[in-house]
This record gives structure tokens, sequence and C-alpha cells, in this order.
């Protein structure tokens, strides 16, 4: 016996393969995990999996998750459509809702570019971007990306993309992040916070 | 919309309660990535689970996960039954086996007593171990535990079981791990390493 039991080795390496940045030891410790539980538990897990599978679609106006398209945000009349903000992926919109400071519309990219990874405009929801500007012809852009180089490199690709159409492009403010210390702060975030400055 | 859509959110509590040491943002990110994978890599992960959980049992001789029993290693008449190996987790007779260094039978404990964490030996196959003792009086008794605490606390605690018995209890060797700097070995293991030492 060099190997576990044939249908735990496959339930491994089957989560190996669909969860993202789990490796063969994690991978093992949740197939032996699953194993333990009770048969209600498992099933519990299982129907969860088939009912995120099924219910879930993408909002054929902004791209995000949805139960029903348009989404929730999408079919709101209360929502600002003057104003569109696009993020790379759903978790994004959901980090800015908890704000409350956002009540414009949304489009999720699915993604940003990224030289480095081969992500290239065609991948993304860029030409939908395109469209959805000509179309409805925001007053605002806010670009709510990563502040990474794959960030810079998307809003670099659009703010070109839209310049011909004369829209007010913005990108989230960088700078020191709250509770944290200027002292340990690190150069590129120091100058953008220097460059940033506001009157008090 | 200041959560992702239920079905979502519903697969995210499943993952974290289900799977060992992962959180709610571990567990977001699993959700999302299987939403996104396509029906069939999902199916198979449901197959997976339900194959692992329906096709697996454990061994009525050693208690290790088996797909019959008695398991492969319990059934295979050229494993040696004088010597009875006692581990606390079925990923340790995996290792075991994989050095090739043994060829007697096993025991699985189902962890090892812990103060701390109130595992006390009627949570553990200790009786059984007693029971299996008495029954088949193999010549020697490898305690084959983690070099942790608890490890330290389930040999002390079986040696002093089996004494009336007068069984060779073994433990396994501590000392350097392979490619370790002496310099950089804390001091039991060193202290271990000295009291250890062999003739060349």
């Amino acid at each position: 016996m060099s190997s576990f039991p044939r249908p735990i080795q496959h339930l491994i390496e089957s989560f190996q393969k669909i969860l993202p940045g789990v490796g063969p030891k994690t991978a093992e410790r949740f197939a032996l995990a699953l194993v333990r539980k009770n048969a209600p538990e498992v099933k519990a897990l299982v129907d969860a999996i088939a009912a995120a599978k099924n219910g879930i679609m993408t909002c054929q106006v902004c791209f995000d998750f949805t139960e029903a398209t348009p989404c929730v945000v999408c079919a709101d009349p209360r929502r600002d459509g003057a104003s569109l903000c696009v993020v790379a992926k759903p978790q994004d919109i959901l980090a800015l809702e908890k704000t409350g400071a956002y009540k414009g519309k949304y489009l999720v990219l699915g993604g940003l570019l990224s030289p480095i990874e081969g992500r290239t405009p065609d991948q993304l929801k860029i030409k939908e971007l395109a469209e959805r500007v000509q179309k409805f012809a925001p007053k605002e852009i806010i670009l709510a990306f990563d502040s990474t180089m794959d960030g810079e490199a998307t809003v670099l690709y659009i703010k070109h993309m839209l310049a011909p159409l004369k829209i007010h492009v913005t990108r989230l403010a960088r700078g020191l992040p709250m509770g944290s210390d200027l002292e340990y702060a690190d150069e590129i975030t120091l100058t953008d916070a220097i460059q940033g400055r506001r009157d008090v």
C-alpha cells in the first residue's frame, strides 16, 4: 500500500484541480476531513455546490454573478446611471458596496490585463465596456482596480481606449492605508501620498 | 447588495464548515472559482466527493481507511504479524509505507492524547490496541508518533498500559533530520541526537 484507497486519491486530485491555490498536501487534508464527516454534512456540501453551480449566472449587463439577469444593482432605478465603476472581479463590487460610498452602476471586466500572465483585452470585457460607454454615455467612469502593475496597465489601456469619447475617467486614490505607519510605508505608496496630498 | 447571491454565500459557509483550516476569505475564493468552472468539472468533483464518502470505510482490524475490510495490509499474509506499528492517523501509515522500511502490521489510534485539547484515551482506539495486543501477542510494538508533546504523552500512556504484558515497546528514533544543519538544530533535537548516538 503506497497510496490512499482509490476513491480518496481521486478526491484529492479533484480538489487540487478545482480549488485555486490548493496543493497535494492541502487537498489530502480536505479529502480525509471530508471522509471523516458524517453523511448529512457531506450531502449538505454537495447540495451547496450543485445549487451554486446551477443557481448562479452572469448578469448580462454588468457581468457580476447573479441569481437572475439583470442583477439587483443593474435593475435598481435608484442607482445613478451617470456613473460607471469598472472592476476586475465580483468580489471588488462587494468590497465597494460595503463602503456605501458609491451609488452608481458597475461593470466587471473579469480580470486585469497582464503582459506577464498573457491576459489580453480580448479575454476581458473590454469590448463590452466600450459598447456600454457608447450606448449609455455615462458622465464618469471610475476605474477601481488593484494598486498593482496589472491594475496600472489596465487603467492605461482603458484611458487610451476611451480618450476619443472625452469622458471623465477617474481612478481610486492611492496613499497611506488607514492604520498604517508612515515609517514603514514603501516608497511608491509614500510618493503617491505626497503627490495626492489634500487640504485639511 | 451587500453580499454575494444566496447560493454562493451558502457554498462559502459550507466550505468553511467542512474543510479544515478554511476561513471566510479562502472559502470565498473556492466558491467563486467553483462557480466559474464549467459544469463537467464541477460534476467530476461532486462525483468524487460522493464516491469517497460512500466507497470508503474503516478497516475493522487496523482502523485505516479502506475500500474493503480487512484492508490490503491487514489481509496480506506476507506482512509480519509479530510486529505492530501504532500510528495516530492514516496519513502516517502512508508515510511509513513509502519508506519500505517496515513490513509488519498497523493500528491507527485516530489521534494523539492531548491534555490541552482534552483528547482522552476513550476517544482513541486505546482499548482496541490493548485487546489486539492481548489477542495476538505481537513481539514488538512500535509507537510511531509525531515528535511533539502530544506524541510524548501518548507514548508514556501506552508504555504504562502495556507494561504488565512485558512486550517489547519501541519508539521512532529522534535526532537530526536529513539535510539539517547542526548549527541551527534546537536544543532538544540536539540532546536527542547526542543521547541516541550510534557507532559508525
